[in-house]
C-alpha cells in the first residue's frame, strides 16, 4: 500500500487531474496558493468534473475544530459523496486539514496532494499522517489516510517565502542522519531536485513498511519529539524547530561527531542557524516536560519513545520515563544555555 | 479482523474491564447509564488502571462536532496515550461517539464497547462504523475503527425505556429479512437472548468479509436509505425509522409476500406498528429526496445504492438515480398515503 508520486508541472496539474476517475473533485486549496497560481491552475474548468474549491487559512491556522466544522458541513452541502476525490494543493498544513476532511467525511473518500512546499514534498505529503491541532498540542487529532497520487511540481518552491524554504530544509536535514546516501549525496551534488526525490523515496519505503508506525516508522520522528515542544513554546517554524530537536537529542544522548555533520550539513544545505533560541536565557525544562507528556508518541503514562544514536552509531528507538529525560536536561540547562551551533 | 464478543454480567463487567492490557482507561459512559448503575459499575475503581471517565450526554445529543471537541481536549489533557484503551458504555449514540473519538485521539487508540440497548447489541456495537452527525444527516462524519472486545450483559436490557426496546426490534426485524435462519428462528422460539446472538453473528460474517463496505456489507443498509431520512424528518427512533424504511422499499419495489412477512414479525417481535409516520398526509417525496442527496450511501451525484429483493427473491445491492427514486416515489404517493400495516 503506497501512494504514487507523479513529477508534473504546474500547467500539466489540471490535465492530471483530469486524469482522477471521479465526477466530484473537492479541492482543498491554501489561500496564499491560490491567490499566486488562481490563473495558472484554473481549477473551477476542469473537463467532465464538478469541482468544489475550499479555500484553506494558510499555514497551521486552518488546523483547527472550528475550520475543520466549516469545511466538512460545506463539502456535504455541496454534494461530496462516496466516491468523490478530495485533492489538497498547499503545504503540510492545507494537506494534514484536507486529509482529515478525506479520512473523516462519510467515512472517508480517496485522496490526492498536490504540495506546494519543500517541507511538504519531503515530508507532510507522504506517509498518510493527517489531522488537526488540539490546545495541547499539534496533530493530536487525526487518523492514518494514504493519497492515492502525490503530484510533485517543484516550480512552486520559486514563490516559496524564505522562511518556509529553510524550514523545509531543516526536515531535509533529519534525512541526512536516517541515511547516509542522503547525507553523502549532499555533499557532491548540488541537485536538489535530486535530493527531494531522494528523501520521498526514503520515506516512503519506511512507511511502505510501517504505516501506522507501530515500529520502523518511528525513526522519522528524529528530532521530533522534542522539536515539536520547541516548535510551540518558541514559536518557530516546523523544520527549524526539527534541527533544534535533534540539536537537543545529540546533546543529551549522541556523540561530538554527530553534532560536527550538523554545522557541515546546515553550511551544505545554506540553512541559517546559529543561536538555539533558549540562547543565554533560562531553558525551559518544565513547559518542554509539560508539552513532552501530552505528545502522542506518549507510549504509557510514564514513557516516550525517543529517537536517538546507540553506542554502536545505529538509530534506536528507545523508551525513556519523563523523570529520566527531565533529568537529563536539568543536568544539560547550563551547557545548553550558552551552546551555539557555529561554535561547536 | 473481527471484534471479540464476551458474554458477561454487571457484576462481572469490571474483571473484564481489568483484563484489558493498559494502564490508561477511558471510559465514555451514557450519563442516563451511570445514573441508573455508577454504583453497580464502580468504575473509577479498577485495580491498576488509571481510570478517565467521561458521561456523555444521551442519545444523539452527544454526536455533534461541539462534544466531539470538548471529549477529544478533555482525554488529551487528563493524559490519554497510544497505549491507553476508550471504553464506550452504552447504547449506539455514545458508541458511535466514542468511536469516532478513538478513532482519531492521537490518531486512534484501542476500544471496547459495553452496548447497554437492544439496538446498540445487534447493530451499532459490532463493526467498527463510527461517527458524529452532520447538519445534513447522521453520522456524515466518521471512521471504520473495529472495537477490540464486545462486552455484552443482557441483564442491561431490563432497565431499557419501552421506546428504545421497540426500536431495537425493528432493526432485529431487518435480520429476519436478510437471514431466513433468524427470520425461521423467530417463529419458532421465544429466546430473545438465543436472537440477539444470530443477529451478532450474521453482522460479525459479514463485516469480517467487507470491513469498508466496498460490495456485501451494504446488504446491512436494508431499510437504511430511506430509514435515515425518515427518521430525520419524522423525528422517530432509528429502528422504527428502518422499520418504515424497509416497508418503503417493499413497496416501491418489492413483493406484496415480504410485506406479509412483515405483519407477521411485528407480531412475533411485539413490535407495536400500524400506521406509518405519513399516514394521511401529504407524502413528503422533497423532503426525503433531499436528504438522500447528501447521504453517504450515495455513489456518484446522481445515484444512490438501494437494497431491494430482485425477481428471484433475493436480495441485491441496485444504484438507483435520484430521478428515477423521485418518480417512483411521486407514482406510489397516494397508495402510501392511506397504506397502514395491520391492514395489508
Amino acid at each position: 500500500m503506497t501512494s504514487k508520486v507523479i513529477q508534473t508541472d504546474i500547467e500539466g496539474l489540471r490535465e492530471s487531474l483530469k486524469s482522477i476517475e471521479t465526477d466530484s473533485l473537492v479541492i482543498i486549496v491554501d489561500l496564499n496558493v491560490q491567490n499566486i497560481y488562481s490563473k495558472a491552475l484554473n481549477l473551477l474548468n476542469i473537463e467532465d468534473k464538478k469541482v468544489t474549491l475550499w479555500k484553506s487559512p494558510p499555514g497551521e491556522n486552518a488546523k483547527n475544530f472550528e475550520e475543520y466544522k466549516r469545511c466538512v458541513e460545506f463539502v456535504i452541502e455541496k454534494g461530496i459523496h462516496r466516491k468523490s476525490h478530495i485533492v489538497a494543493i498547499g503545504g503540510g498544513a492545507t494537506s494534514d486539514f484536507a486529509g482529515f476532511v478525506a479520512a473523516t467525511v462519510l467515512r472517508g473518500v480517496s485522496w490526492s496532494v498536490v504540495p506546494t512546499t519543500l517541507l511538504s514534498m519531503i515530508d507532510a505529503s507522504i506517509g498518510g499522517k493527517v489531522g488537526i491541532n488540539s490546545q495541547f498540542g499539534k496533530n493530536l487529532i487525526g487518523n492514518f489516510h494514504l493519497p492515492e497520487n502525490i503530484f510533485v511540481a517543484s516550480e512552486f518552491l520559486s514563490t516559496l517565502p524564505d522562511d518556509e524554504y529553510q524550514s523545509g530544509l531543516g526536515e531535509l536535514l533529519k534525512y541526512c542522519y536516517l541515511d547516509s546516501n542522503i547525507g553523502n549525496k549532499l555533499k557532491t551534488t548540488e541537485d536538489q531536485r535530486q535530493l527531494i526525490e531522494d528523501c520521498m523515496k526514503y520515506k516512503r519505503d519506511v512507511v511502505e513498511h510501517d504505516l501506522k508506525e507501530s515500529g520502523l516508522r518511528k525513526v522519522l520522528n528524529f528530532g521530533h519529539t522534542f522539536g515539536h515542544a520547541i516548535e510551540k513554546i518558541y514559536d518557530l517554524k516546523h523544520g527549524v524547530a526539527v534541527v533544534w530537536g535533534i540539536v537537543l537529542i545529540l546533546k543529551l544522548y549522541g556523540q561530538e561527531k554527530h553534532l560536527k555533520s550538523m554545522r557541515e550539513y546546515c553550511q551544505l544545505l545554506e540553512l541559517k542557524l546559529d543561536l538555539p533560541p533558549w540562547y543565554n536565557k533560562t531553558f525551559q525544562t518544565d513547559e518542554i516536560m509539560n508539552y513532552l507528556q501530552k505528545d502522542k508518541k506518549a507510549s504509557s503514562s510514564s514513557k516516550v519513545d525517543l529517537v536517538i544514536f546507540n553506542s554502536k552509531n545505529e538509530i534506536v528507538i528507545e523508551p525513556k520515563t519523563f523523570d529520566e529525560i527531565r533529568e537529563d536536561l536539568a543536568n544539560n540547562a547550563d551547557e545548553l544555555r550558552t551552546f551555539r551551533l557555529n561554535q561547536n
